[in-house]
């Protein structure tokens, strides 16, 4: 099974020896990725932007491919912060380095302190309207601070707020769990939707239904069986508004086995093997390039570095850990391999 | 605040040195409790139930009251692991030294793996017949093996069936969870439930919906708001039908801060505060009594040592850890304290 410039439209490399550990692990296998803004503090100027970009650059050329030996080809799509009074001009200047704006609920997940804390549609008129004029896709963590299981469908309403009073804008709604969300997609011809690899394998069943298991809790925290069937309709059928997006979010090991655990699963480098499988295990081989891939470029309108990589059907014994993280998997066998990247 | 002989009537004392940290802890504060037989092996014969109810005994008396430094009164109620064929002769010869048997759905929760696949009345009957007729109460981890959050509901039916095939037969749903166990509490005569304290305190939110809490990881696991408005309604206003049972499980501390945490609450040595502080904090501090003892001497007809336990309304800093096992509050601070018991 070969892939075509995968990327990976939702990740997170955190910064520091984090980084180091983590970025180079992404560039092996995918030729691309948006890179989540919410570092402390969050990346909110054209300094801390470029600043970022060239950290990730370098982190990824210190740390040749282990497959290839040579240094991977890997584009990071910069990500700001959202803020309600971005100016045009700020946002236009920025426009070669800048593809996309990530808006966080305060509060709402790891370092969000600084998100937004009302969805009044005339106080993110500036920003969005900017966005909207010059083509920015704007990217939200849907989440309301409501009961846990319900925080995700609570906020539906919000994004179809915002898909109606911005029909020129590009609305990405992050790492969908729910059955709600994959429905608002049929309804407004400017909502798209990413979908992680934990979100089409997992529901709650497998974080808290036997012993708790904190290495698969994130959040939004994965939902009832039905809705994770009906994310798998629309993944596996490739479904043109959806994309590949991992929320790879490392942790190091002990700020998961903790009695207050952090949020987020560790996926970047098990993603296309376990995809490989899960396509290949419902018949659907045929549409994991255009999931992860090919859809994300037509949303998008990005041209990632032409890169290919190779799976083959042999078993890949997923490592313990990463540096200090543990990964989806950890210790499991998965039946699809990374072989070469060209 | 004075509380007479309160009883826990669902407590797990474990076996060796959990149960030599545990069992005084639970004897200072409470008059007597139903003990669980789910050790390994669980408890199904008359010398693993006198030899248990030995160890027991002996642990409360080799660790005297830190409070008057007298041996505590305690009574504890001995239980069987539910098995289909328990003959009439054998129950009738336990009577003076078995309260109850307790039926676990097999691989449900800790240790329970012996316990039973299915349902079908007829294969219960030689059982259920002879506690009925010998007025043994039947005690049900009431849990099918579902989606996470549906498993008790689902059981609702299961519980309602065997009430109404055994109409004189003393059916207790054990740490009920839901708003469909309270509400099948008024349909059947002889369906009676236990209540935790930490079902009464928190929902699925305070598990997963911050960081995630080992800690507060159990079995049946906390569910939505609405459900927990349902068991306050109940406890608080002391329905007649519930009793307090704390489920108290303690597991060592690497055995909840693991990737694989166990399912239990620690909660026998704050119980009491907590209920006092709850109870006080509703305007229901008249109701505690009932909902702590009264109503379980009437349904399981046990009259337990004559105890009595003040509280005073004075601050109550929770250790950290009890011997090696987490308590629920750890390091908070609780309103209400125990002064003494006479």
């Amino acid at each position: 099974m070969t892939l075509h410039s995968p990327l990976d439209m939702h990740l997170h490399l955190r910064d520091g020896d984090m980084l180091q550990t983590v970025a180079p692990l992404s560039a092996q296998h995918f030729a691309g990725a948006i890179i989540m803004p919410n570092l402390l503090p969050p990346i909110t100027t054209r300094e801390a932007l470029l600043s970022y970009k060239e950290r990730i650059q370098q982190a990824i050329q210190q740390s040749p491919s282990t497959i290839n030996h040579q240094p991977a080809r890997f584009a990071p799509y910069m990500t700001l912060f959202f803020q309600p009074d971005y100016h045009y001009a700020f946002l236009e200047s920025l426009r070669d380095d800048l593809t996309a704006i990530k808006l966080y609920p305060a509060g709402i997940t790891t370092n969000s302190e600084e998100g937004i804390s009302g969805f009044d549609v005339e106080t993110l008129r500036p920003t969005l309207s900017a966005m909207s004029d010059l083509g920015i896709p704007l990217c939200i963590h849907g989440e309301t601070n409501g009961f846990v299981m319900d925080r995700e469908a609570e906020f539906v309403p919000i994004y179809e707020t915002l898909a109606a009073a911005f029909p020129d804008l590009t609305i990405i709604m992050e790492h969908i769990t729910t059955a709600q969300s994959v429905a608002a997609l049929e309804k407004h011809p400017n909502l798209y939707a990413t979908i992680t690899l934990h979100h089409l394998y997992i529901t709650l069943d497998d974080v808290a239904g036997g012993m708790l298991r904190p290495h698969l809790f994130c959040k939004p925290i994965a939902k009832r069986p039905e809705d994770r069937h009906a994310l798998l309709d629309v993944a596996l059928n490739a479904h043109p508004k959806v994309m590949f997006g991992s929320d790879s979010a490392p942790h190091p090991r002990h700020a998961k086995e903790a009695p207050g655990c952090a949020a987020g699963v560790f996926t970047a480098p098990v993603a296309l093997p376990a995809l490989a499988q899960l396509f290949d295990a419902h018949g659907k081989r045929g549409n994991l390039q255009a999931f992860v891939s090919d859809n994300a470029q037509r949303i998008y309108r990005v041209t990632p570095p032409d890169t290919s990589i190779e799976l083959v059907n042999e078993p890949f014994i997923v490592p313990e850990k990463y540096g200090d993280v543990v990964p989806m998997f950890a210790g499991e066998t998965l039946e699809w391999n990374i072989k070469e990247t060209l």
